[in-house]
């Protein structure tokens, strides 16, 4: 028997759960997982079932949609995303990523690696991986994001996965794939602006080091936040040691990140994520 | 509007929660929180629903039971649990306790502290709390048990707590509180046998202090496990330095697990605990 | 034999370490416990030594100043510091500290309480301890702060112990006390300006609170850190609940920052701290 | 101006550190790192210093060795440590070692992957690492380890690392490599004998998944740690996810205890490790 993930969201009312059962339980499926959760605040509800039986999936997502017009549904099988990785020069998160992928542990098909430096294509090679420099010098923004896309757009990936990809990406860009780009960069306590923030945060003395993953938004720097971690340091760290204390937590928790998203456990209500974990 | 806590557990079977919540939705109750589990090894379904709106508890306490004739069925609004807390002669964790107790962020009412030694009744006359001193010097087990329950009966509480009781309790006793016990003990990597375990895990040199918060079970030692943490430690640490870690970490672990257990959170299926937080 | 703890930080040069053991060895002293440090960025060494045996500590305090002209020596007996705490109405921080202190494990003397609000008065008396409530409303802050020195004052602190004291100090009232305050506040990351920071984490989905116990600086709303921990969150964390998780790991952080201070096991290099643990 | 790490063990008296900085400031070396620890049980003294300056090593340790004859010295520059890797099947360990000595993170030198089974020679092909498959099928202990001693030997290694190989090695064998065998296994609290342990973890219902690096001993299964971790699981995680969760916190653990060993910060006293980090 299949199994099946279907994912609801819409304004909170009475009913909602008891409708969408009743639907499954005519229809004799069996649910093997079911979390809920209401924003309060926004009072908007999300729904994330688990279930197996037979199915015409499209059929029984026009049944939903009839029963619950204003909500959002998508219905599938568990499946391998197809995935763009872009990345700069360091190497720690997407040699994390290829490993596992190589393992067949992360839910996702690499199809590429996009980068605007040549640094990491040995690494991609390693792991017989399409590998495509598209250096920026010389170029303006657009331009460059335009040859990006160029390369990316062969693929039709359905996720970004910013790996250490050191270059801002216009809110042009970033519209093309809503919450469909995840960005992992360091985090402190407290937080510093501006450049070399290792070098800040040991002139700072701080006692933890931490990586937040985040799905990249068009207005925002950082979007909705879906993972984070930290990793405890001390005096004896130079900003270099803290940087490498970094690069081991930023690694984690991206592969956290994205096993979250692609088990389809991740929802955006706002600029928060709800995750059924 | 009041909130209730709906508490649903029995074996596995199709359509369970469109069941429930068709009567929850006739009778126009507001499902504001909604959890569900299936331990797939043993085919067992676990809910617990809050949900808000006026209702006669019994008359739908019994509904739900007709439905659902296989099924243990808690039904009651969010309430603070009277409970005596058993200790012997340390004090972190019952003053942890007494702390939140007087905050009122316990979920509980602390009716009494007994223990069999007196060291700690200075401390609950602190907190204006009864105490009981239950010696057991020359009483066998047996009487020593008809003691304590003798004291213990007048509360008539609804959990014990065991904050460092340090005296093992029988299957005879246990069995009058099934789960209705909670427990915080000292746990290692690996696991230590015998007297002075602190003692011996210095001698290992652990990296590693943990404490366990569990159900006390009449079989076992240690029942179904509801929380645990450890705090790390390195050589700089005395067998003493380890055991003030320990019991740094032993008191934040029971004062969490008392708050998943109180707050209605905990299934307890086999041998494990299904835990909705 | 009495234990004596040596502490000496000047700018680093050779032979250092060789000319301070060597007085040690010649007055027979056995060094039980010694680290160094040298901050690199600024060319400073830090070093502290426990040692047993037989001593004069003027003349060796004298012996060693006069080999080290440059440098800060400090040497004692290992002592209980004499404390007074500053609160506003949250109890958390200021309970963990009073059992601690009731049990004798803080390595300070807690001489009183002090209070801008009466709120906790009570928990104070619970512990026999003096409470002063200094109100400041319809005061400038400087005759307020005029007003608390006045309390303060006839306990002569070596520390003053902010846990959870709300207001703002003036330069002027720091400068009284250099790095001889300890506050202890929540942090995020990201970090949140202005009002509400739990409401603001709880809008932007963090999946962790922090903790950060540091020095009150002069200048700076945050002098150098002693000690940083979090606790993870989820989406199910209201901002209360969120605040509550904030609470557990502030008072877990403050208490740890204090034994390492009054154990002797910090300096301050710049805006960081070194610390010996 | 060269730098180089002395490593001094022996029975603890009054003047050991005297002595030792009065031989570094003769020469005029520069101590720019300095850690001691003295193990009062066993009455030991362990120093480990980096200095700066021009040294003839072999002639300043016999000097050294000449002022302190009963203590074991080493003293040399840092230095890559040679390295085999032993490995059965699983490729979490090995891949995440592969990736840090691409990267030269590793302080090691990886000489050549040594497996009973096939299935990681294409990973260590990736990496241009020579794969050797020694098979035990129809062969006795003793055979095979002389095999493996035969492949090995070739490379002379100065460590062992065992990267999940999963037979259990004789005392002969792991004598020949006295505190040079570093070993990970999975840790839980409470800890599980026997096999499948990861189902015996999952059907205790434990909330955490722990990882031991450790020197593996000529007499005990276990040897003195170098490094443990935990990661969090819970009641939805099943056998398999605890794996998976155990494997992410191995591949850390063994990584963080490799780079604790190469940097020569390790030192082992009795059963227990001391560790300058």
């Amino acid at each position: 028997m299949a199994t099946y993930i279907l994912r609801i969201s819409c304004p909170d009312e009475k009913g909602l759960i008891y409708r969408i059962t009743q639907i499954l339980y005519q229809r004799q499926l069996n649910i093997v997982g079911n979390d809920e959760f209401v924003d309060a605040q926004r009072r908007y509800f999300f729904m994330r079932t688990e279930f197996a039986g037979t199915c015409q999936p499209e059929e029984l997502r026009a049944q939903l949609q009839g029963a619950l017009p204003a909500a959002r549904i998508e219905l599938g099988r568990p499946r391998r995303r197809e995935v763009v990785v872009l990345a700069t020069s360091e190497s720690h998160c997407l040699g994390d990523l290829l490993l596992r992928h190589a393992d067949g542990e992360l839910q996702a098909s690499i199809r590429a690696v996009v980068s605007n430096r040549p640094d990491l294509e040995s690494l991609a090679r390693r792991f017989e991986l399409p590998f495509h420099c598209v250096p920026s010098e010389g170029m303006g923004r657009q331009d460059h994001e335009a040859a990006l896309l160029g390369v990316i757009g062969g693929y039709a990936p359905e996720y970004l996965v910013l790996a250490k990809y050191m270059r801002i990406l216009t809110p042009a860009f970033v519209g093309r794939f809503p919450h469909r780009i995840i960005n992992i960069h360091h985090s402190f306590l407290p937080a510093f602006a501006g450049a070399s923030p290792y070098r800040q945060a040991f002139a700072r003395g701080v006692k933890i080091i931490g990586a937040t993953a985040h799905f990249v938004d068009e207005q925002l720097d950082q979007g909705p936040i879906i993972a984070q971690s930290v990793i405890p340091v001390d005096h004896t760290h130079s900003a270099g040691d803290m940087a490498q204390a970094g690069r081991d937590v930023e690694k984690v928790v991206l592969a956290r990140a994205l096993k979250l998203v692609f088990e389809d456990r991740v929802f955006v209500s706002g600029n928060r994520t709800i995750i059924f974990d």
